[in-house]
């Protein structure tokens, strides 16, 4: 993997990059669309190329108990097995493992209150930690060292090490021993990758919760050591601006010549208000939701497909899209579809939503070029 | 509308033929694919469009009560609203009417016993048939005349005039009844429908449940009316057996220069027993159903998606196959595709038993035209 700088704006720490990677380059910053089960939902993969979607995000927690890393592996890796051609990223496991059992991120991180473990974790130990799998309530240990040998299995572009996620509410004390045991959790991944490379890169997480000491101290740690990038994982706060004041703080401590990654964050007000802070990759599920949802993304706001008016509405859903969706279909159609219950509708806002984003992301390429972000 | 015999066999009665539409050409014999709501489940219409599906079925019932004739009409008809190129056929609602009103067409035309009535149909008068819509529970009278205005406003190249389908446990006298209410009503539909042409075509719907003679009598009346082709519907017999012999002694007595359909049936063993008998045209929703229940068509048989061995088979699907789904993904990644529920699955699958029935009844032509068939 090759990190290349193309232009820092003069008006912020925003800027615009190449990650070359074995499968082609992403052009930061970019939006990571969520794959997790080896399929962008409602989408397949033939379609989702002919988008200019850079960078996917495939979660080995679900690849691990469904298909199996054996079965990528023999079908020659999760590209060929997905034909999917450009990018791929996955994470370690260890987000949802975590995530399952303290309920809802987006709420728990957001202190709506930690819910009840649903019991999918069972222990963490040094070593690793142990769940329950999903599907047939099997006792799976997930160690660094076997999350990133499924990683080799699955052979994404860029890989994640081991972490902990830690639950927003959490003990001073506390916090502190997940960050060691991630940090060395971390360390025991980097190790297992460097031993066999295979031509992919890893970006290290950096942990810390909301205390901005711990979130330095992390950083520094992890700044000693070779990874390719770096990602920041965990809560950052309650809400956007507090996520905000701790990014503004940790970013310019980054290796400004790695790229970096926001976990789980790509909401459109998220976007304008950190990518001048220099953050070039955000994944989120949101776009691909909200269209299942049926909501589609456009510059003047969300679009609600089965509000009434839309029912007699023959203009192209966004008059200002080139996507498919856009270009061959109305509103009218898109809101019968969706009160008809038919699945395509699915397939058809998800196209609209990823494309807006391509083009989100895109024009926002062109305004740090020209300085204006 | 002109129909136009390419080639009648020398070994059977069965028939190449062209029927020259507004929208195009319908190769026959041909498959006609069922998008009910104006939408093939699972697949968009340009993905649709680019399958050689001559012809689709859209249901008047479903349409009028969800988003209604307005909408379809201001939109400029089912072609531009759905965006489908294509040949379309409707039916005049009667059948969805009835049929859920009977429970399962299924079950209860196979005479697996006759469902108790949902109380949909609420009465039948010589006006027509009056329903409670399954969306809001309002009371809708259906007659031959604001069916057939309904289709215009559809605007598909086939429609269908308003019918009764009488349950497949009926006495003589009840469906002598039937049938001659039916005839009537096929009537007002052919009047209200020459009124106003509009450049589509009707079919007449031959009745006469089981009972050969009213069957009989059925095509002899409904020929002496300027139909331009002629569908046969409601039930033809508990067994396949039973099918064959009544439509063995039908099918001679059709005009044998206008087109004619079968309703609702065009399963593989049915299609090869049938179309010698020089049957045109043939809707079911079967493929598509069995492919959103994981099972693809092939020449080699059905086969099921989900089946363990599938798991680790790197192959195309169906490897004799130029389907996109066979030409770009592996029964391993369909395998896994339906075990995680991705929804992306049913559309693949959707995809190749399409193609499976276009490429069937491609070679089915060719057979007729060696008449080998």
């Amino acid at each position: 993997m090759k990190f290349e700088i193309v232009h820092t704006s003069k008006k912020s720490r925003a800027r615009v990059g190449k990650i070359h990677t074995p499968h082609g380059i992403i052009h930061t910053p970019s939006f990571v669309a969520v794959g997790t089960n080896a399929a962008i939902k409602a989408l397949d993969s033939v379609a989702v190329n002919s988008l200019e979607l850079d960078l996917l995000f495939c979660n080995t927690y679900h690849l691990l108990i469904q298909p199996g890393p054996k079965v990528i592996k023999e079908a020659g890796g999760l590209h060929k097995f997905m034909k999917r051609s450009r990018p791929i990223i996955t994470d370690s496991g260890g987000f949802q493992v975590f995530s399952l059992a303290y309920g809802s991120v987006a709420s728990e991180l957001k202190s709506q209150g930690m819910k009840k473990s649903s019991g999918t974790v069972l222990k963490i130990t040094e070593e690793g930690v142990t769940f329950r799998s999903y599907r047939d309530g099997k006792k799976i240990l997930l160690t660094p060292e076997n999350s990133v040998e499924t990683q080799k299995d699955l052979g994404a572009d860029i890989i994640i090490p081991l972490d902990e996620l830690p639950p927003y509410h959490i003990s001073k004390t506390a916090l502190k021993e997940s960050l060691d045991r991630t940090h060395r959790w971390e360390i025991r991944s980097l190790e297992t990758h460097l031993a066999n490379p295979k031509e992919q890169a890893m970006y290290a997480v950096v942990h810390g919760g909301i205390d901005p000491a711990m979130r330095e101290e992390s950083l520094s740690f992890l700044r000693k050591h070779p990874f390719d990038g770096f990602s920041i994982g965990g809560s950052l706060g309650k809400t956007r601006d507090e996520m905000a004041i701790m990014l503004d703080r940790l970013t310019p401590l980054l290796p400004p010549d790695k790229p970096n990654h926001l976990l789980g964050i790509a909401d459109l007000p998220s976007l304008n208000r950190l990518i001048p802070f220099g953050i070039d990759t955000f994944d989120s599920s949101y776009p691909t939701k909200a269209a299942r949802h049926g909501v589609l993304l456009t510059k003047s706001g969300p679009l609600k497909i089965v509000k009434e008016t839309n029912a007699s509405n023959y203009e192209a859903p966004d008059p200002t899209c080139s996507c498919t969706t856009c270009q061959n279909y109305s509103l009218a159609y898109l809101n019968h579809l969706f009160r008809a219950n038919e699945l395509v509708g699915l397939q058809l806002a998800t196209v609209h939503n990823l494309a807006f984003m391509v083009n989100f992301m895109q024009e926002m390429r062109e305004d740090i070029l020209n300085d204006k972000v």
